[in-house]
């Protein structure tokens, strides 16, 4: 070897030298790594954007983004008071200003007290700053119906994403057919897919139901593990509720099977719990995977491993920028634990303004303070706004002939089923690109509407869906989601 | 294997779980990561701070955490106009507020309206906002005298930390003895070993010759590299510059030589510059690795792979909880560079006020605005009280017998060299620790100074260091250097 280096030492003193870094020498689990939410579709649409700015003539005027789940990206408007507070810990001199009300400042003070040197500035701690924690657990509390929640087992991150991909990062192992297999739902968030071959492990499929809004069902859970036991070890499973881009609401019977399962079956489970607040349908409760397992007693409550995430991003807030997050760990080793903050530790610490931000999110204005009004006014707006367009969502695709759409439960995303024609799905296949990609890409080209296909999620082999967040203003959502309906009309008559 | 896990399953019920994720069954690359900075020294800090403020009686009244490269935990001020733009964008209401001066408005404007919805609550694309990117690449032509930037070569992140992680992700590939060995100096700042080890990378040391001023020796490289080519194949070059923990800055003739060597040699060069405008020794200078390898001319300017690496973190603003960073890649293939953009777009987007903050590094105030004068004024009390730190902290530590510390050119550390009697070093193996680690966590019990052993950096077998921040305020850095002089002395005596 040392020779051939040589050589190629060589050829490089000659001027022929080839990149250190190919795609062919390159980390051959990223080159794997699929991430379709950003894909070709949203690479076109930010194109067109620049076309449309630059004057070119196209049959629509503007590219509207429902591909992904960024409210104010869409318009929606922040909670005032959780900008107040952000303010006045980004420059403490405004805690003087009589623009901001008094319990904003009073949360500002108390934040920058916690911070090393009183200041937004500082690292904090790995895991985040202790009183941020302790407000996380209170409000898990509060949300669990008083179910204890420790500090100690909560750890800020950088969005619910970093929190994940840290987690399964632990839990992978192996090599070869005892490689850690990770159930994951199809269709999933490509966050999950994409982190399982980032890592090197295996992904095990399993599929939601959507003859039944999408349910998770037990019986393809233990057939998804036991066909995946040939080629790997699966030790990981992973539940997204309410689901993306599903939107199924999961019932409380569906969790304690669920539990039950993993516990019998020696899996991890991580419950992506970021929609938490995202709950719309009559009828649809919210539960949290803590909250139940605690309530099914031991062995569960006392033995079954559980990471549960939440995120600044979604809910009502939709403050995806800030990137805060966190994830709370249930009856992990705590051996294991130690190693989590040790992981954490070498990227310092997660974006203090998020940590901030997510402590104002866990506890709000109280009903004495004098911004609550406003603050419950605000929310409850945005969360009444996000309930009538899921509604108007299902209503208008499920009139559209040819497309099927389950109830938007919860979340941020409809996902509807269309029936594409034979010779549609053949052209897709002469161009070598899926047959939904094939369709998504015409419906931006001419009407400007951008929504990810769902071959980026996975779907059952021949069905065809594609994801549409419900984040477009009112106003603009009834012409957008007809507008898409006649297209797909006009897409099939176009190939049939 | 069926069998096995069924059993396991009974066992379960039975109630004899063993954890799914423990010691032993997770992720073994995790498990070997070692985090000096952040380790027990850090812990018992921690502790003792807890304790003095239960009133529990100890030989100190503070706890001085000089361990970590935090300013602003150390009291240094945010610049003011920084913080300005940053509450503006936060809370754009305050854009009608007498308070602030017109460049910060106009600047917090301009940041906004290339956010989505124009909020820091968007998403952004992956690799920052595109304005904040041609900020970038005019800073760092100006920084370079006029050489050519291209914004699209240049990647926002989430601390220089993310860029570095994501950099050396792409990089590792291979099995056994051609697995990416990865060249990084000792001593280190220690996310490059932890790194290594998590990516399951090889490990390649070169030491920096403490007899030189910690000197980069291109011999010592050599070295290095051939007793490495038996047992991995090492592809990455990884340079810090000004130097942590050591505090060297290279000279333009060293980094000639390094990229040389790269280039011969087919390794792809990190070049770690997140203190650029950390720079106080006379006659030191900072030299970008890209300013450097393009006035080289080709092959060197046309083919060598290069990332550089910078950071809010540092410098005169030390902001680092806002986790603002980017990384620049020259002559990257364009295939791969597309692998980096899908890597980075999985975890959707770094923090946007980190985005916002950095936008503001790069293109500070013009002279003709008003807030110029005083952005100026504060940036040269900061620079200039840390070279009158550097300079402090060498003379105090050199006047002490038994430790020896070389120039503080950059940076923000110490890296002094001390000798510790036999019978330490002896006491010390005894209780299983490194005699470094010993001397500072007694250092740590006796005075409340908190410093890292230089283990936790690497050293030359049989070499003892510490590392300490010489960011304390000036007031406090006189006293607690001769006091760490002093406990030195005892601490010899004692144990000779
Ligand atoms: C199900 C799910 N989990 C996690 C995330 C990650 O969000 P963030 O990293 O912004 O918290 C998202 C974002 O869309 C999501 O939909
Ligand atoms: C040499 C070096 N590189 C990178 C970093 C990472 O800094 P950050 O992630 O805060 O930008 C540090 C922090 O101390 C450092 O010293």
């Amino acid at each position: 070897m040392a020779v051939r280096t040589g050589d190629q030492g060589q050829a490089a003193m000659n001027g022929l030298t080839e990149k250190v870094l190919t795609l062919d020498t390159m980390n051959q689990c990223v080159r794997r790594v699929e991430y379709a939410v950003r894909g070709p579709i949203v690479v076109r649409a930010l194109e067109l954007e620049q076309e449309l700015r630059q004057g070119m003539k196209k049959p629509f005027t503007e590219v509207i983004r429902a591909n992904i789940g960024d409210a104010q990206a869409m318009g929606q408007k922040p909670i005032t008071f959780m900008r107040q507070v952000l303010a006045l810990c980004v420059d403490p001199e405004l805690l003087s200003s009589p623009h901001f009300p008094e319990d904003a400042k009073r949360r500002a003070k108390r934040i920058l007290q916690a911070c090393g040197g009183h200041s937004l500035g500082a690292y904090t701690i790995s895991s985040g700053i202790p009183m941020i924690r302790e407000d996380v657990a209170r409000y898990i509390e509060r949300r669990d119906g008083g179910i204890p929640s420790d500090p100690n087992n909560i750890f800020l991150s950088t969005g619910a994403s970093d929190a994940i991909v840290t987690v399964l990062k632990l839990l992978v192992a192996g090599e070869g057919r005892t490689r850690t297999g990770v159930l994951i739902p199809i269709p999933q968030y490509p966050l999950y897919s994409a982190t399982v071959a980032e890592l090197d492990a295996v992904q095990v499929n399993y599929y939601l139901d959507e003859e039944r809004a999408w349910a998770l069902d037990v019986g393809e859970l233990r057939r998804a593990l036991h066909q995946a036991r040939d080629r790997c070890r699966p030790r990981a499973l992973c539940v997204i509720n309410p689901g993306n881009p599903t939107g199924q609401v999961q019932t409380r019977e569906c969790i304690e099977a669920v539990i039950r399962f993993a516990f019998e079956e020696r899996l991890f489970l991580l419950a992506d719990e970021v929609y938490q607040d995202n709950v719309y349908a009559e009828g649809s409760q919210f539960h949290s995977f803590k909250k139940v397992l605690t309530e099914m007693g031991p062995p569960y409550a006392t033995q079954q491993e559980l990471a549960s995430f939440h995120s600044t991003s979604k809910g009502y807030m939709g403050e995806c920028g800030f990137r805060g997050g966190y994830v709370e760990v249930v009856n992990l080793d705590p051996e294991v634990q130690k190693q989590m903050l040790k992981l954490m530790s070498v990227r310092l610490c997660p974006p203090v303004s998020g940590q901030a931000l997510l402590d104002v999110v866990v506890s709000p204005p109280e009903p004495s303070d004098p911004s609550s009004a406003q603050f419950q006014a605000e929310k409850q707006a945005v969360l009444a706004e996000l309930a009538a367009k899921a509604k108007l969502t299902e209503q208008v695709f499920n009139e559209a002939p040819g497309i099927r759409c389950n109830p938007v439960q919860g979340a941020m995303y409809s996902f509807p089923r269309m029936e594409l024609p034979p010779r549609a799905v053949q052209r897709a296949q002469e161009l070598g690109v899926a047959p939904d990609m094939f369709f998504c890409m015409r419906l931006l080209e001419e009407t400007g509407i951008c929504v990810v296909p769902g071959s980026g999620f996975g779907q059952r082999e021949g069905t065809y869906h594609f994801r549409m967040t419900i984040l477009p203003p009112m106003e603009k959502l009834r012409p957008l989601l007809e507008k898409l309906s006649q297209f797909h009309a006009k897409f099939t008559r176009e190939y049939s």
